[in-house]
């Protein structure tokens, strides 16, 4: 695996693979790597000739009072597991190369009200938009064939498929599904932040999630009584529930009759710790539909 | 010449010339062409194998009030002209084809206010993210290896470059001098609403920016005092100054001792049509400097 920081040894190894018409696939992360990030690394083994994968810790994604300066960092043992999992270049840049006018005359990226307003967007302000202007720079300094995102932050998956399609990258974007531990906890660098009782507590936000998605998939549920009621079932496993919402899987409107690819989705603190997880939700159908 | 207006016919011509190594070189315009667009694609010719033309007006950096509606529309001799120039591909999206999601639920880039709250971004608030909004489209639909834009917007010329190079894109912009008629007045779409006696008068905005930078030019000049004549001069002429600024030519900041690459830039109404015009600044070195 070769490692480069800057933006023109970037572009010299692309372009040798350019020049061999490789195909590339981006994995972006923030680094401190667990099994959900090198699953996204052997996906993208399998849609691409070559991979990339990249670490940066973005701050304009973080806002006032998030853990931006507590974030774990782990290079070495990021840089191992990567290796070990087949990608073939990591770029690992600093803020002057991803932010070259600094941060506060950086050219910046703004989703739509529709898409960040709501569930995570509504938590965290500003937080999809920088995202989005943090991948869109890797796209355009990578310009990657395939770029891969896990499923975990859903919301996240479904905007950044969004901007790739309203600003015209030839991109394909590709989701994996989420990688949990036997207890069926989605993995997430934020798990470190969790005592021994905390993390035996955290599991609930699944389980809870897999039971509404069964209830839910029945024929005629009630979905608001049924976000209702897991709110207070992860309120008496010890969760402070941000939200519990059952909403469209393309586009995380509320559903409509007739509407059967749902997703489940939530965001609940364990002590000081956010969690958030989401599940798919396939709805029955109603003799009504 | 080829006529695309769709993505996917845009993206299949693209492969193949990618496919052949061909470089690129994309011209993008708001149509109704004179000789000054027609000098962006001869130059296009001599930088790249192929030369992509666009024709969008691009609501987007139109504000509140101003000629977005009005704005001339003249496909049938784009064509020709552009045929005639050597331009290989015209690409003639329509709006849903540019802004797929609609204009309100477009994804937006902001440039930072360095560059946006000054001149043209002070007279026309929005204009410039409109600008760097579409052409960060137009630079995704492309992908071009270089990208030719006039200097008689010079602010948009150095807020693209400031955007490509702060995005990551890996674009070269290449500027273009202004084309001028006999008089001096530089062409530009906009002068279609001069009746026969401002036309007349509107050469003046030339030949006052001239004049000043000449004396400019002369170590010590006082370019506060300068820029109030040359306003005076102008109303003189029966314009209508906006502002007349001697700014440095890499950034249009104020310029210091020192700063030799200057350039004057002003906007003027001549009855109720906006003329904008800038003119190169060398400042002779000073014994002070």
């Amino acid at each position: 695996m070769r490692e480069v920081a800057s933006r023109q040894e970037l572009r010299d190894v692309l372009q040798s693979w350019q020049q061999a018409g490789q195909k590339v696939a981006l994995v972006p992360t923030m680094g401190n790597l667990h099994a959900g990030h090198l699953a996204l690394v052997t996906e993208a083994r399998e849609l691409a000739d070559r991979v990339v994968a990249t670490i940066y810790v973005n701050p304009t994604q973080f806002g006032v009072g998030e853990d931006l300066d507590n974030y774990p960092r782990t290079p070495e043992s990021d840089r191992t597991d990567l290796r070990q999992s087949g990608c073939d270049l990591l770029f690992a840049p600093d803020e002057d190369t991803v932010y070259p006018r600094g941060l506060d005359d950086a050219f910046k990226l703004a989703a739509p009200p529709g898409l960040t307003s709501i569930l995570e967007g509504k938590s965290r302000p500003g937080h999809f938009d920088g995202v989005v202007t943090v991948v869109a720079r890797l796209f355009c300094l990578v310009n990657p064939d395939v770029a891969i995102f896990g499923e975990k932050d859903y919301q996240q998956l479904l905007i950044i498929r969004s901007m790739v399609e309203d600003m015209g990258f030839d991109i394909h974007i590709h989701g994996v599904e989420t990688v949990r531990e036997g207890s069926g906890l989605a993995l997430s660098s934020r798990n470190n932040y969790l005592d021994s009782q905390q993390h035996a507590a955290a599991w609930n936000l699944f389980a809870v999630l897999q039971e509404t998605a069964e209830l839910g998939a029945v024929a005629g549920a009630d979905f608001r009584s049924l976000e209702q009621q897991a709110e207070e079932r992860l309120k008496a496993h010890g969760l402070a529930p941000e939200y519990v919402a059952i909403r469209r899987a393309r586009d995380l409107k509320k559903p409509r009759a007739g509407d059967k690819a749902l997703r489940i989705l939530a965001a609940a603190r364990c002590g000081t710790t956010r969690l958030i997880d989401n599940l798919e939700l396939n709805r029955a159908c109603n003799h009504d539909d």
